[in-house]
């Protein structure tokens, strides 16, 4: 039976925030306006500025303080449902501001994808870190072992899927001994996916070398990333995630079963933001009191605070239809992220171009779309954007807006100096092209600012 | 007959690097190794570490020092050679300390892609910047004015393509007057392009309107962006480029007839990195004596520093067949950007999977690619990537290397703790994923860092 995650009255880790809100903003952050420049980050809410007046120099990435305020809520809320731990992906945002709102929402621990992100997570006093992905190389090594010396207290996993790979982590530890043993998770994966064991058979076999692995190794449970599955195919898919989220559960009876894990808790651990209800699900009905174990149930879902309006909006409907009850009532996570550029030139009709490009808006997922437009001098608030504008292009610093004509009713009239707000389907790839974002009200004031570490 | 570029004698601008060189690395820095965390920038190269000694955690994203000096001699004798001058678009670094060395060969100034960008240079003094760019809205406009109105000696130049833009501009020139002309190069477009005129007729209406403006604006001369096309269809591309190329030129003798420029050089700028060689030759034949007047042939070229090892690699191919004598001996530009990665798992055969993705390698252009393969402790330097790797897909943290066996020999030996080297397509959208750079030697052996400031 898992273990709840902590009760609301269990004081949230408390990052050390201090230094990066006295730094002064510096005057190479793209969307700081000139009155910021060199005002300690903590001060950006208090300027009175706003998107709308035209106040932020544009492109500019601005988060949504209700969206930010529900998704965390809301994750809270469904993973309590669940009955099931959340420790989000830190690569979404990299922002130690948001990591902060995740731990007070209840999360329990980060996720980071390298050594690099561990020893950044750390720098703000992260307490629990999952590194979800194989650990390799002598500087990499370096990175977490001078972690694990520093603070006897860091609670610190990472994920093996190979015996080559358990090989290089016990060379390391044989030259470089930690004083407790290294936490590690058996990585599940399929064929022709990323990493991980192709079966359950080689995840066995993997799982029992573990075991002998010696003191050094502690192996703590068991992992998957199904998020390795994508297309439109949506039953198929579907199946292919539970297929291995089954093998993560199968092993995770048969190390109970066999005694491969460490004492404790053994981690029952699924990836990403698109299915973590049938993770949660799956995992959750995991029952190893017969083996005299509790599991816990660890979500990494790393999009799900700041959510996106393509992408993940178009998964999420798809997991309200098959999750019921479990999925509560209401729409569910709304996105918080928008890129705001201004219409630079209207050359052709019905052609804008806006001056955000790809070294502002992700691209991998779906081409960003715009969402409102606002006319300075014009518009009292940001409308919706037209139906029929569609964003056909972007160039490294330029979208291509085309506002086709609605029948019968000649081009959009888009105008050189109006505001146009981009959504985005992904936000990990659109995220980490700002270092500063503008937290907004929903009239698009500055409430204050977020700092990315990419 | 164009000016020539200042001769070698001229002493180049000067930029307050000494703040950037003494700050120290912070610890959330990808690619930082662990002794080097907090040491000042300028102590990096002072540490005796070596990418192949496994001594960075990878990630990382390194500079070949080698391949920086040739380009930026070759582009400064090119540069001689066509009678042209070099005005390198910053945007593609954005790395203060190679904007020094592209002033140190001659750059007759920078070019930058927003208000943000210009502020951003002239925090490090750069003292001559073109804005290739439309400039709108209220506080990308207190960006620009600030730091003409702090600096007299700031020569800026921006872009304007339509009568509605040229009306905001004056607009704010009459709300918020500067104690000189606003200096502006008229843009040539194409249908169906980016921004610009999108005929001759078009720039002659709005040279006429420029003329009329009055003395807060100054007409300084006449640009293009010829990389708007792409394909594969080199002898159709090539013409339209000379059809744009011509516009320019055809335009810039209308504004010397017709007296529309301001007094001193009329400026003729085209743009890419893949077409410059035309441009070169079309504007540098460009005679305005005639008229009295003395032309400057700008080429705006990003990339030409950096290169790269696929996209501008093939441009470049095609550029040496057509260009003559005007290319020189030898074969051009060489890449000096890589970024390595270690295989940490080998779940299959023949495919390696290596802890770099989308957050570190741009795609736009092509799919990276392995170019360089060494193993620690068996390698004594770095091999070719074998014939048939191929980087087949990449997530956000992950890339898919896919070994394909040689004819009739297995899979390819991948490990484990292998280090491959990734060259890339298009060095701007890899460029800014990385906020360090390490400048190495040939052997990989780390000679110092660059800072970028996306």
């Amino acid at each position: 039976m898992p273990i709840p995650p902590p009760a609301a009255t269990d004081a949230p880790a408390q990052l050390d925030l201090a230094a990066l809100l006295a730094a002064p903003l510096p005057g190479t952050l793209k969307g700081l306006p000139a009155c910021a420049e060199d005002r300690p980050l903590a001060a950006l809410g208090t300027l009175g500025l706003s998107l709308l007046a035209d106040e932020l120099p544009l492109p500019a990435a601005v988060l949504k303080e209700s969206a930010l305020a529900h998704n965390a809520a809301w994750m809270r809320d469904f993973t309590q449902r669940a009955g099931v731990s959340l420790c989000p992906h830190g690569k979404t945002t990299m922002a130690p501001q948001l990591f902060q709102r995740q731990l007070d929402a209840g999360a329990w621990g980060l996720t980071a994808a390298t050594a690099a992100h561990v020893r950044s997570y750390r720098r703000f006093g992260v307490p629990r870190i999952l590194l979800a992905n194989q650990l390799v190389g002598r500087a990499d090594l370096d990175l977490v072992w001078r972690e694990l010396e520093a603070d006897p207290g860091f609670d610190f996993y990472a994920l093996v899927d190979s015996a080559a790979g358990l090989a290089l982590l016990q060379q390391a530890l044989a030259q470089r001994p930690l004083a407790r043993p290294l936490q590690l998770l058996l990585e599940v994966g399929v064929p022709g996916g990323r990493t991980g064991v192709r079966s359950l058979e080689e995840g066995l076999a993997l799982g029992r070398l573990l075991h002998r692995a010696g003191p050094a190794i502690a192996l703590r449970g068991v992992e998957a990333f199904e998020g390795v599955f994508a297309g439109d195919d949506h039953a198929r898919i579907e199946l292919a995630v539970l297929g291995m989220v089954e093998t993560v559960a199968a092993l995770a009876r048969a190390g109970c079963a066999e005694g491969w894990f460490a004492p404790g808790e053994v981690l029952l651990s699924a990836g990403g933001s698109a299915f973590f209800d049938l993770a949660a699900q799956t995992l959750a009905a995991v029952d190893a009191s017969a083996a005299g174990r509790a599991l816990r149930v660890v979500l990494r879902s790393g999009c799900s605070l700041v959510h996106d309006s393509l992408h993940y909006e178009r998964m999420q409907a798809r997991m309200r239809q098959r999750a019921g009850a479990l999925w509560g009532s209401g729409p569910g996570l709304r996105h918080a992220l928008e890129v705001w550029a201004h219409v630079q030139s209207v050359p052709e009709p019905g052609r804008a171009i806006c001056t955000a490009g790809r070294r502002d808006l992700g691209t991998d997922a779906a081409l960003p779309q715009p969402l409102a437009w606002y006319r300075p001098g014009v518009h009292s608030q940001a409308q919706p954007a037209p139906h029929g504008w569609r964003l056909s292009a972007l160039n490294d610093q330029h979208a291509f807006l085309d506002a086709a004509a609605d029948a019968g009713t000649g081009p959009a009239p888009l105008a050189v100096g109006d505001l146009i707000g981009f959504g985005v389907g992904h936000p990990c790839t659109t995220l980490d092209k700002w270092p500063l974002l503008h937290r907004v009200d929903d009239h698009y004031r500055v409430l204050g600012g977020i700092r990315t570490f990419f």
